[in-house]
């Protein structure tokens, strides 16, 4: 698949152990308008903090990222690592440095092995290719993700054609806000940048700040997105034609990237879409159903197929939110658990324990109290995810 | 150990598996001055709301407690069930019913076992006895516990020797605002009840509320205090003679056993202290302090003894407290890790990790950027942990 004006290329740099992919490039043959969602953390990584600095002022024509060394916590060695990585990059690719962002994913506090990098920088600019390579760049993003995660869609605006695509890593440490550790989209469609930025955040809220593997926020998260033009079209924006199908588009390649985040959540063997309604507005429905989605004893029983609703009540009442715990109503898939506060009976508990036994269902949560309504989506807690965790270094 | 004025006892009641003890009763041959700190949780355990009209209103007698079901998402007939406990006790006692406390923990959103339930409550008042009871009632608490908690500090007043002394139990869903899931205190100091609120709200501050083991807040938590007089002093209150050592016995039984709770967490191999310093207030300290104890990554990390300190300043800079990055400095123990906010760098790495490989250790973040200081207690994520929540139904 290739998507016109941009080249990609991923490299072997000894950043991780040998035989893995961790340093790849993003290029766009003409300055690309782009909108980016940064993490919350006050403690940002180096390339987070130069990446706000460059957004801010203008178009992009190159991305380098490294996995295996967050470059987070690093100080002012960090940053100048960070620039000096920039600076090699553009004067292979003779272009303003000030045009080349930086993203790290891995181990926090380390300093970047810059001898091994810096080596890397112009093989990696030699390689770049229209082609495959947009997938060689979702593999070398990936840290403890266990597969490279990818989506495409294509749309169609003045009789042109253009692609939205894009890669994502996650596995752990994935938590809103920002959700996703990295994601990087392209497309070469012609966009209005405020629009861009408008619908872009939208749409990383109901995907990438809609998902949640263990609550914790990391210090590198970042969502790109570039559009360079090269379609052809002329550049749209609210109310243009074809500015509902690309945010429809958009909103479907974000939102399958962020899923397969969370389908390969650090030892997850459930995927659970929690709903909750009748919340008094939507704020309150996505605080309660992050409460339910981040609740240890909640995903702990997911992954023992329990079908604990009582702890799912728990969770929703401490969240924070308005609750009346005489009112609320419980379902797994098509399953009434919980009727106005209480256990519904009958066989629920049977059939509530077979919709668990599933890889992947539906909590759904109605408060009943007004029209507040949010869907976030999570995995479970498993032996698995300490293993990795409690070892992640060594 | 006899505490004047106090009787306890606990029977099997076959709410838990057979050969346990489930069913408790406290009962004080006094009206006890009563203070009680109750969940924040929005969806609250029958008994806790029974317990809160009745703490409100007057002085108790007796306190009855069972093990293995929450009575909590009953709705009305949890109600009426926790009602009929105290009614019965109450007869059986020959006092009012409204100065009988309820109280249960355990498995939520399943009715009591009343039939059961009431064949015992009358061999539960005929044994109450003033020796070794206290004993008994912290084992008759227990669920996931694997030991029974108490505590106990002797003091003089007026010339008079008096006791404290409380047992409690925890292990999971632990987390403030109430931590503790159950504690009861008993006292046969006289004390001004309004005083008695004050100190004792004070005390569960620094211990019940100050201890974190996954995060979730019960429907059922609560801790109570009852102060019966029988040690014949002058009732003492604010400024009094007494009224200083009487807080730091207090202090000191709560302290202990928040402690006990942490070290008994489910699964846990390791005692955490970890203190924030240098935040701008107490509050802030404390926010900062929680969003270290229960991060996920973080509690794997002290699992897998593995000094990954990134992880704490991660969970600092997402904490929602005012930090600058470059400041921050982290100890385990004496042991400098990070030093304005980057690897202190020498041999801390291999002294760090012989710190975490102790049971118990010490984790110290200064932000210096004001005075503000708070200290939480927690333990570390472990398989077992998973094992425990995946499979406690069952």
């Amino acid at each position: 698949m290739e998507i016109k004006g941009f080249r990609f290329s991923a490299v072997e740099a000894a950043i991780k152990k040998p035989g893995r992919l961790d340093l790849a490039l993003i290029e766009s043959v003409q300055p690309a308008a782009t909108a980016a969602v940064f993490t919350t953390n006050s403690v940002k990584a180096a390339p987070v903090l130069l990446c706000m600095e460059r957004v801010a002022v203008g178009p992009i024509r190159a991305l380098v990222v490294n996995s295996g060394n967050a470059n987070a916590c690093t100080g002012r060695q960090g940053m100048d690592d960070a620039r000096e990585t920039a600076r090699l990059v553009a004067r292979y690719l003779d272009i303003d440095e000030e045009e080349v962002l930086v993203a790290s994913t891995g181990v926090i506090g380390v300093p970047l092995p810059m001898d091994r990098i810096t080596v890397s920088l112009y093989p990696l600019v030699r390689d770049l290719s229209a082609g495959a390579g947009l997938e060689a760049v979702a593999q070398a993003i990936m840290t403890t993700d266990t597969f490279p995660k990818m989506e495409s869609r294509q749309g169609r605006v003045d009789g042109k054609p253009y692609i939205i695509a894009g890669v994502a890593k996650g596995a752990g440490m994935i938590m809103p806000n920002m959700a996703t550790m990295l994601a990087f989209i392209v497309t070469d469609a012609a966009v209005e940048l405020e629009w861009l930025e408008q619908v872009f955040s939208a749409a990383c809220d109901v995907s990438f700040n809609a998902i949640t593997v263990d609550g914790d926020t990391s210090t590198n998260d970042m969502a790109l997105i570039l559009a360079n033009g090269v379609a052809g079209n002329e550049p749209f924006g609210a109310g243009s034609e074809g500015a509902a199908e690309f945010v429809d588009l958009l909103n479907e390649v974000l939102l399958s990237l962020a899923q397969q985040i969370v389908r390969d959540g650090e030892g997850a063997t459930k995927f659970v879409t929690i709903t909750v309604a009748g919340a008094l507005n939507d704020t309150q429905a996505k605080k309660a159903a992050m409460a339910i989605a981040n609740s240890s004893l909640v995903k702990t029983a997911f992954f023992g197929q329990d079908a604990n609703w009582g702890r799912i009540l728990a969770a929703v009442g401490y969240s924070g939110v308005t609750v009346d715990q005489d009112r609320i109503d419980l379902h797994f898939d098509d399953v009434l658990m919980v009727s106005n506060g209480v256990f519904a009976g009958g066989d629920a508990e049977e059939r509530g324990s077979t919709v668990l036994k599933q890889k992947e269902f539906s909590v759904t949560v109605d408060l009943k109290l007004g029209m507040g309504c949010a869907t976030v989506y999570t995995s479970d807690l498993s032996r698995e995810y300490v293993s990795i965790n409690a070892d992640y270094r060594t």
